[in-house]
């Protein structure tokens, strides 16, 4: 298979900061879509996944997954794109295709394991996926997105992650009007939780470990902002939430949480806290509660998430990089020092 | 208020052994049913409040919420039952009947509490309400229900607690044709689990500790019985059932459980381990799973437990005990050694 080789930010072993390399993309089939690569998200993901943190990077290592860039090529069968249009590539690039789970559209939760957008084995090539931080990728037109005009593409990178993760819970749980909605952690994820939960029309209750964000919480649309570690303030919530949206990934009591909901409440987790969460019986027997778990979302979703964003003019919180700073914003991020998602601006790496 | 004092068993201290004593009972009042009691089930919960292992036993305690009587006295305002009805009560006998819960016919998650059938306060006579093991109990007709002529009254007792424990969570999670529906122990709850489950028409894969209770499983009506401690027979179900009913008192290993539902399905507990059960964040993650848990049911849901256990020919397996065996029945109850519900004969009160 003819390969042309692009320029990429990436780490060859756990303990190897981030260089450039080079890798190979595969010339388009019918069926593929060639992206000059605008925008790339830092998420959480591509820093564990680099320092194989879940251990089981294969290396070399060319992280990102929340990716906006610009078609440049189109092969025979595309129908869907032309060259010149704004695209977007999120956390998969294939699935089986034939499992009841991707014929639901739900490919998220392909009975086979989906093709991740970097560290899946990559069919064509024999190596394994790499993901966006690099100059161009080569996709599958069904795992590409269109990205709405009216919005800002780079502060629209984080969407393809970060938005599909906390929309899709948001959207399969029924938050809407007449719903009250907390809202766990204002971070990457819990930033756009709090934007798409006030889109959607609930009534939002922030959580935070910190005073100092009330207002940056308010400012994102939280109609109320709670002190976690207060309480007679968590206290004034019991049984008042009919569902929360947990985007913590440090350890934290879920107990807690669990209190705050009405009966047949859900908490759904869509951090990844490293070690198991304790639950005591009563606080799900009591009320009939759900400690729940949610994973992004199917690729239709995501369109729909992108759609929806569109129309109510919502955007992540950005800080925009070059892709040689990206080591010291790994660091930043695990000190939870950005507000709210590095995006990395890809001319940089052209340059 | 008149009262009459009638024989019980119960007892002064969390250490003591169960005895007779007397209690009083009030005088009917309008909407009061007076009700002979013919037989009592005996519930782990009973030991435990009569134990206070719980913590908030109020002595003296008389235990019992599987209660099944016959109709001697009615209120003048009393609409729905008549002398020489064979009826029964559970574990509720009142709630605030003006909640939002209570108005939806869920009395068990009553937002001040409902009133439990022994140990909550009695309004009326300014004791704690005192249960099933004793000679006569006074219950608003609202908390009254109907035993289907054609059951066995005595085998009928433990659907009050153990039967609608099962029904609620089977029924409120959507169990019927087409379902893979795994029940987790064979105990008190799980063995009338099978027997609902297989009722409702779905396809019941019972879980055990013990190879010994292969054969009773599928006498139960399981269509499989897997040895939870075997990961080979475990595997072969990973992503297989679309709910999991958790009847297990001791601590397990939940994630093996979760590990065995389809995406978007829910396991829930009705068992109460005494610590929290760790729950991995992947867990529930992969596969947008739930850990939930049950509480009985509403009044009207018992009664509609109990027609259908009419309407399907399904009692407890009980071994029935005089009152004077109560003690040694807890010691047994302790070790599991009971199939599977010990149900008192209250005629052995009277003697």
């Amino acid at each position: 298979m003819n390969t042309t080789a692009v320029k990429a930010y990436g780490t060859e072993a756990a303990e190897a900061q981030l260089d450039q390399l080079d890798i190979n993309r595969r010339e388009v089939t019918p069926h593929d879509v060639e992206i000059d690569i605008l925008y790339c998200g830092v998420c959480h993901s591509d820093l564990h996944t680099a320092r194989n943190e879940w251990h089981f990077t294969v290396y070399p290592c060319v992280p990102g997954h929340e990716i906006v860039g610009k078609v440049v090529k189109v092969g025979d069968h595309v129908s869907k794109f032309k060259v010149g249009d704004v695209v977007g590539v999120g956390c998969m690039v294939d699935s089986c295709r034939e499992c009841e789970y991707c014929k639901e559209d739900q490919e998220q939760y392909c009975e086979k394991g989906n093709i991740q957008t970097y560290n899946s084995p990559d069919k064509f090539l024999g190596t394994q996926t790499f993901g966006g931080y690099s100059e161009k990728i080569v996709v599958d037109e069904n795992f590409v997105l269109r990205i709405p005009d009216n919005l800002d593409p780079a502060a629209t990178a984080p969407l393809l992650c970060a938005g599909i993760t906390t929309y899709s819970p948001l959207r399969h749980w029924n938050v809407g009007p007449g719903k009250k909605v907390g809202i766990v952690g204002i971070g990457g994820l819990g930033h756009m939780g709090i934007k798409i939960a006030k889109a959607m029309g609930a009534h939002v209750v922030a959580f935070t470990t910190s005073e100092s964000k009330f207002n940056e919480a308010k400012r994102l649309g939280a109609d109320e902002v709670v002190l976690s570690k207060d309480e007679k303030q968590m206290e004034a919530y019991r049984g008042k939430l009919h569902f929360i949206l947990d985007a913590v990934s440090a350890q934290h009591d879920i107990n807690a949480y669990l209190s705050l909901l009405r009966v047949d409440g859900s908490l759904a987790l869509v951090g990844a806290p490293e070690h198991p969460l304790p639950v005591a019986a009563f606080s799900v027997i009591m009320g009939r509660k759900s400690f729940a778990g949610s994973m992004i979302g199917g690729i239709a979703e995501t369109q729909e998430m992108l759609d929806f964003c569109g129309e109510h003019n919502i955007t992540a919180d950005i800080e925009m990089i070059d892709i040689q700073e990206i080591n010291t914003a790994y660091d930043r991020l695990v000190k939870g020092d950005v507000k709210y998602r590095f995006v990395i601006d890809m001319a940089s790496l052209k340059a």
